[in-house]
């Protein structure tokens, strides 16, 4: 196991302390229950939070910041965090609002984050949550009753962030997270595995000549292993299953999201990128708003994922209104 | 070799689509010769241009949009433009205030740009050029003469960009180039070799247990192979170097700039930040600013280099002013 680590049983810790360290503007740290809160949020807002395995940087704590995320709460690597955490979240961000959850579904996360939210309801904190399970790989998987929820997340968090930073009430910021769940998809596959440092070694084992279609944030196996094929042909079977499933239509406009898994460079993303705009523009959909880039990752494995999000004006102006995180920043 | 990509002679042209379909309100590229120029640029401003072989994206073309770079060259994988390219480039962004060559120092972007300069000058064009040289870990190396320029180049480029966006005129610009190189210092590692697409094989041999300390951006040799160690220890045989060199003192204030390599996460970065912080506490300087981010890369070699910048009240503010490219964004 090659990384830049200390001791494993550490990762998580000495990296929140990077955190606290580079971005003392935005967010602070809090240890034991580990918690990553915004700096100077108002009060008179709805709190906005996340939270899941850590190992998927800079999902969610890179998103804490002004028009995104209240606070996060970052488990130990591929591995739920605790009520615990999720309650001193949300009562840190607690104004009197209420408090919006935004869930992965995994089953930890989701088992978790529920038991939180009745914690929080108990101390008359008033709680919604929203689950995302954008992932059309697979119905059922290891951690997972349902879809996985996967890149949709990172895009709903930027756009019911913006809501609240507007002043949207509870009940329609959790609308709005479940209409962006409902209008998106995602679908990513792996050339190579990842090592959770405690394991010390990769989490499955991936022939030098194949790769994994329809890969989970946590190496879940996916729809099928097949031989490496070129960047053209992949873009087919990710884009492929995400434009049948909602399904998208001629005409439609959509966010784009071109993510890599942590260990593919950029020109790679920009590669496929253009592949995937090349199936959409075929298919008489347009790209109205783009990201590419490694924002919910899986240590360093290498390959990637698309997600795609109908969009409407609604969602355009959120999704172009200021924000202001270490991961994502513009208008401010 | 596992890439996504479709043939690997199509790599460079294939992102180049990628960015032009991704960023047509920052940027235009241009094919034969290979260009990307900013779109919208104002004239009557120093143009702002920089180049190198591909491979190591977002940097340059990354770069290219308001307050940074006005065009970049993007050679072949690894591999100089050539002076073709660096001549269009020129003659896209001269509005007849001059243009400065950001050039980082191996031979071959050296000479190209050279060349460059002087069939720009012949069209009377002013040319000034830049040649970085911040990597304290070799004098020399498989491709330079002299030290290699590497993650200062990246800062330089915002910094310089900032100023001619604010009127600096050439000579000033030029001045202040050769400024925040000359109070920059950087220093790489990596724990594993990439894959040049045409090669087909990894660029050097790494065993399973050791790093190469000091390497180059092409993975050229560096100091010495080691036995894989800490992350706080890989923090020492990098910042140390870097802190003698300068040499920096206690009381300075620094631009810190921890880069991934391509291949290593955002989770080891902020690990790795954390221990620069700590080193750097313990000399007594601080860190005014940071860049924590995977922004000068080679393909998918996984590892980091640490960048520091002694920093000013002049550097401070053009490192704060707006900038908006694909890679970096912030103040609008």
């Amino acid at each position: 196991m090659k990384k830049l680590i200390n001791a494993p049983e550490n990762v998580v810790k000495e990296a929140l302390a990077g955190m606290a360290a580079a971005h003392p503007d935005l967010l602070t740290v809090h240890y034991d229950p580990d918690i990553i809160v915004r700096a100077g949020a108002p009060k008179a807002k709805v709190g906005i939070i996340s939270g899941g395995g850590s190992g998927h940087e800079p999902m969610h704590g890179g998103f804490v910041g002004y028009g995104m995320l209240d606070a996060a709460c970052p488990g130990a690597v591929f591995t739920s965090p605790v009520p615990d955490q999720m309650l001193a979240a949300t009562q840190a961000v607690n104004g009197g609002k209420g408090v919006l959850h935004i869930v992965k579904n995994y089953t930890g996360d989701v088992m978790n984050f529920e038991m939180a939210a009745d914690l929080a309801a108990a101390e008359g904190i008033e709680v919604a949550s929203v689950v995302t399970n954008d992932d059309v790989a697979v119905e059922n998987s290891t951690w997972t009753a349902g879809r996985r929820g996967v890149g949709v997340t990172v895009l709903l968090e930027k756009i019911v962030g913006a809501a609240a930073e507007a002043g949207a009430d509870l009940a329609s910021c959790k609308a709005l997270a479940e209409k962006v769940n409902n209008q998106g998809r995602s679908m990513g596959m792996a050339l190579t595995a990842c090592t959770v440092p405690h394991a010390g070694k990769p989490g499955f084992d991936l022939p030098d000549d194949e790769m994994e279609v329809g890969v989970g944030i946590h190496g879940e196996p996916g729809r099928r292993r097949v031989k490496v094929a070129a960047a053209s042909e992949i873009a087919e079977m990710l884009a492929g299953p995400i434009l049948e499933d909602l399904p998208f239509k001629r005409g439609d406009h959509v966010l784009a999201f071109v993510n890599g898994m942590g260990g593919t460079p950029l020109i790679e993303l920009y590669l496929m990128y253009n592949e995937l705009n090349k199936i959409l523009t075929g298919n008489g959909i347009s790209i109205s708003r783009q990201l590419i880039g490694s924002y919910i990752t899986s240590l360093e494995m290498a390959g990637c994922s698309f997600t795609l999000v109908k969009m409407d004006d609604e969602l355009t102006k959120l999704w172009d209104a200021p924000v202001h995180t270490p991961a994502l920043r513009w208008g401010m």
